[in-house]
């Protein structure tokens, strides 16, 4: 019986791809790449340290990442810009789903599971004013360990108090679906790029097209081979819901966060 | 005092490039889109795996990886083609410089230490003809985890019987040299793509050029930004006898391997 929904934060709740405003206006003509790069060794560097035994949280992942595009792609910003960018990542918007799925299930125990600082989900949270659809909004800042470690799973069972089987982990990030699953939580994973979109997307007319966004989408967006399947695919968390009701969630009388 | 040099094997002393003749063969102007993502998977599964404690060993991994890549181009690979492309990362070709740096090295004590199987290594090391040259193959498949944890790297100092520190590591790869150096490796870094050269590549005639292999060499050649630097950095394996000279390597009485 599935007791919480314990959501991932970024790409799952909050559009990633928003920083790309930010980006743009930073260094024109480049902001796309920028953007893509800095995701891409945002969540290699997260893996890389956790395998390596030297942990630094998320604020600390996301400033060097963004440095190692910004000197890739040839860029030089100031240590103000840097800081900049950085913060533009605590305010990331939320999908057009988000909102009215929370609201939906509003009723239920909800709660965040992400490799934010404890301060970026926060801002992140209160930026969207979504903060008290949550019972708990946890950072695995906590423990150390970043997804998909079991370490970063673990957390989330122990601050719920509930067994993995009781919990529905939400998730549109395939490492994360698979890191999850390996765990013992039920998973949802919404499928916010298709294959079959992305196939038409990246080969056009019998050319190939790989820019930062295509790039991006099929490193990112698929579900991952990993030797584990999510329990349910959603197009969107408008279908959560729906989800919920067909597994008979319990409502629970919302109470103090533990 | 430095006694023994341990070379990573993809990217440094073989060229992971080498593999796109057999990819574009198999699927006409889509050899480069699917040798890059199947390269960047790779690492990525050998990385997420180490961290999900969900192990499968390198052949596996390059498998997964691949089946991924062709998915996700929406290419449909019989059984047979798959094994066969497998089969092609047994035979990659050795860098121009892998040669000439092992014949001159050949007084010193030489070791490999690698993700791959150690079927894999041992094909490798066959088809180029080099393996008389190495008091040591060593494969992270006996410990279970992939480079850079810990684990894999201290593979190298027990078969050895040295300290981490009288070791000198070469590698191209940024992850691989931030692992070595902060398990207490000395470390080389080969840089086979320099920075200038990277950035002119990317940023030509003030349009953005990023194909595949611009994508792989802006993701996977750089220096990483994960807190550790190496010790030297060569610009070829053509430079390391000389470095070898400057440290005063010991030449040793070649014997069996431990």
């Amino acid at each position: 019986m599935v007791k919480a929904i314990v959501f991932d934060a970024y790409g799952t709740l909050f559009d990633v791809q928003s920083v790309m405003k930010a980006t743009e206006i930073a260094f024109p003509g480049y902001g796309a790449y920028v953007a893509q790069i800095w995701r891409m060794k945002q969540l290699e560097y997260s893996w890389l340290r956790s395998l390596m035994g030297s942990y630094v949280n998320f604020e600390a992942i996301t400033h060097d990442a963004l440095e190692y595009a910004l000197t890739t792609l040839g860029l030089k910003p100031s240590s103000f810009l840097l800081k900049e960018l950085v913060q533009a990542f605590n305010e990331l918007a939320p999908f057009e789903d988000t909102q009215p799925c929370l609201e939906a299930l509003a009723d239920y125990r909800l709660a965040i599971l992400s490799n934010g600082s404890g301060s970026m989900i926060d801002s992140l949270v209160t930026h969207a004013g979504i903060r008290d659809f949550f019972n708990q909004i946890l950072s695995v800042d906590e423990v150390g360990f970043y997804k998909p470690h079991k370490e970063a799973y673990r957390l989330a069972s122990d601050k719920l108090g509930l067994n993995p089987s009781e919990i529905l982990f939400v998730s549109s990030n395939g490492f994360d679906v698979a890191g999850a699953k390996q765990f013992g939580y039920k998973v949802a994973r919404i499928q916010r790029v298709s294959r079959e979109f992305l196939t038409r997307d990246l080969i056009n007319a019998s050319a190939i097209n790989f820019g930062p966004s295509e790039l991006y989408q099929a490193m990112r967006s698929q579900l991952e081979n990993l030797g584990q399947l999510p329990d349910h695919t959603l197009c969107s968390l408008f279908d959560l819901p729906q989800l919920t009701k067909a597994l008979a969630l319990e409502c629970v009388e919302t109470s103090e966060p533990a």
